[in-house]
């Protein structure tokens, strides 16, 4: 017996678009995936790269519902979504849904979260990831630490159910940055970049011992070491990356402020989380957990929520 | 009475070369400037660009001294001066002076000044402005901070006149770096750029606010700030520089650990003097100098100490 597609779910982000089938259970039937992330759709035309990717699906099952989380829904995407307001459930995510006309059927957008107050912030695409999680290990809902690495780290704060607040890291984005443009780059990009897990550590040390200086007078480091003769050329990235790293889980666990760290579990790219993890070992965080699959169950939960499935009993297989 | 010159002072750095003739108590007769820095040398040809600049007044007196600092003496520059230790005083910087054959008569080079130990670190011309502060200003020999903001802002020690450590921000750097490589600078680049102070003021007092979580989680307020209508595209970058100049001191605060500051000598440029006076005013710190000239008076001393010139009584006008 064939299984029956009853969700059609997209993860769109910034550099890559991947589209899921999913069965009556939430399990997924067939995976497609194009490098056509928001900045790069062939001519622009997010409808056609819509139609091309799942067109088939739907023609075959013309009343299938389809949803879409991440980058698509921003100023940049297919259609703006507004953001839903922080704290945010999958209740206030689902009514947020903006539907789409797409020419090949509705495509319904997920909503990106926005905080308030003294430090705004804003994310989109992660909403999904968390309350995949949730649903994945609903032990978290009570109170949990999302940490999801990247270009833009952002770590979620999750209790009853609801996420609370966040805060980003641009982690990612300044290695890539400094690595490219600035003067930290040039040792490595003229001796050869080589990886190398003692520079890595000695960078999560330099910076976890910065205490509340923080990292920024401590940045340079990345050259005057090797113009010490401490650090070899070639292993200067990995020194940089461990600095880089370590100042972000310097500032969270500075923000616990003593108290102990929820139930930490890392979502994303496997080698990254385990990069993490071994970082969060210096800093004393030694129960964390790796989940992947979090944007797929996160769009399953959210379909059913907004009413697009019907609701079983056993959601995801 | 035309003034005799006793000495060649060069100031030769990344982007300028600066040459003065000093008469016999130090006072400038001459300056003369192009903007050969060391990666902007025509041909690459040092010695050309020196003999161009200064040849005739090495003819006119040939056994005429000549000193020059800055990265003219780094692995870039002209020939490589290895770092004096820290701590350094102007005897054991004279002492490491090298001597050029320029093929137009020698030239001293300065070298820079290498801190050893956990955290190593270096400088390379500031050592000139240092030394020059305090010729300008012997008062700050017993205890100072020597301030000299700019692409790699240098915080100074100096103690019973040597120079004990220093610390070193990309504040600059990094600026130009997330203006012109990073989402941070988008929304100023689209809307295009417009100073304002409250922006920059805002900045400040967000990184100071970070206490001991540091800017690095709220960087990306840069960007969240103006999707949540707080701060105009325009004035983002304004803001930007406030967040980082704010880290800056932030993080030099919180090296004090509550000991009180010695007295604080900003040093350079007067417009970027001024931006950083403004913003120690938020973090209490209101006895604060500007010094000009120091490079002029360092040079001076330097050349004194090592000999080049008879010591006399009262060395500068």
């Amino acid at each position: 017996m064939t299984a029956t597609p009853h969700l059609i779910g997209l993860d769109w982000g910034t550099s890559s678009l991947r589209a899921q089938l999913f069965d009556a259970q939430g399990a997924v039937l067939e995976t497609r995936s194009r490098p056509w992330g928001i900045m790069h759709v062939p001519d622009g035309d997010f409808a056609a790269a819509y139609r091309t990717l799942v067109g088939d699906w739907r023609e075959a099952r013309p009343n299938l519902p389809a949803i879409a989380c991440g980058m698509v829904g921003s100023r940049g995407g297919w259609r703006e979504v507004p953001y839903a307001d922080c704290p945010a459930d999958v209740h206030s995510l689902a009514a947020g849904l903006l539907r789409l006309d797409t020419g090949c059927g509705e495509l319904h957008l997920v909503p990106g979260v926005m905080q308030r107050g003294a430090l705004p912030n804003v994310l989109r695409g992660e909403e999904t990831q968390v309350f995949g999680a949730l649903e994945l290990e609903p032990d978290l809902a009570a109170e949990a630490l999302l940490v999801l690495p990247g270009t833009h780290s952002k770590w979620v704060r999750v209790r009853d159910g609801r996420l609370t607040d966040f805060a980003t890291y641009m982690t990612g984005e300044l290695f890539a940055v400094l690595r490219e443009h600035s003067i930290l780059g040039r040792p490595a990009a003229e001796a050869g970049p080589e990886a190398n897990a003692e520079a890595f550590r000695l960078g999560l040390v330099t910076a976890r011992d910065a205490g509340a200086e923080g990292l920024f007078g401590r940045l340079f480091t990345a050259r005057s070491r090797v113009l010490a003769g401490e650090l070899g050329a070639a292993h200067s990235l990995d020194y940089l990356s461990g600095l880089l790293i370590g100042e972000e889980l310097r500032s969270q666990v500075a923000a616990l402020k003593g108290a102990p760290c929820p139930p930490l579990v890392l979502i994303g790219d496997a080698a990254l989380c385990q990069r993490y993890r071994d970082a969060l070992a210096l800093f004393d965080i030694h129960q964390v957990r790796l989940l992947e699959q979090a944007t797929r169950a996160g769009l399953w939960r959210l379909a059913q929520a907004a009413g697009l499935l019907p609701i079983t009993g056993d959601s995801h297989a």
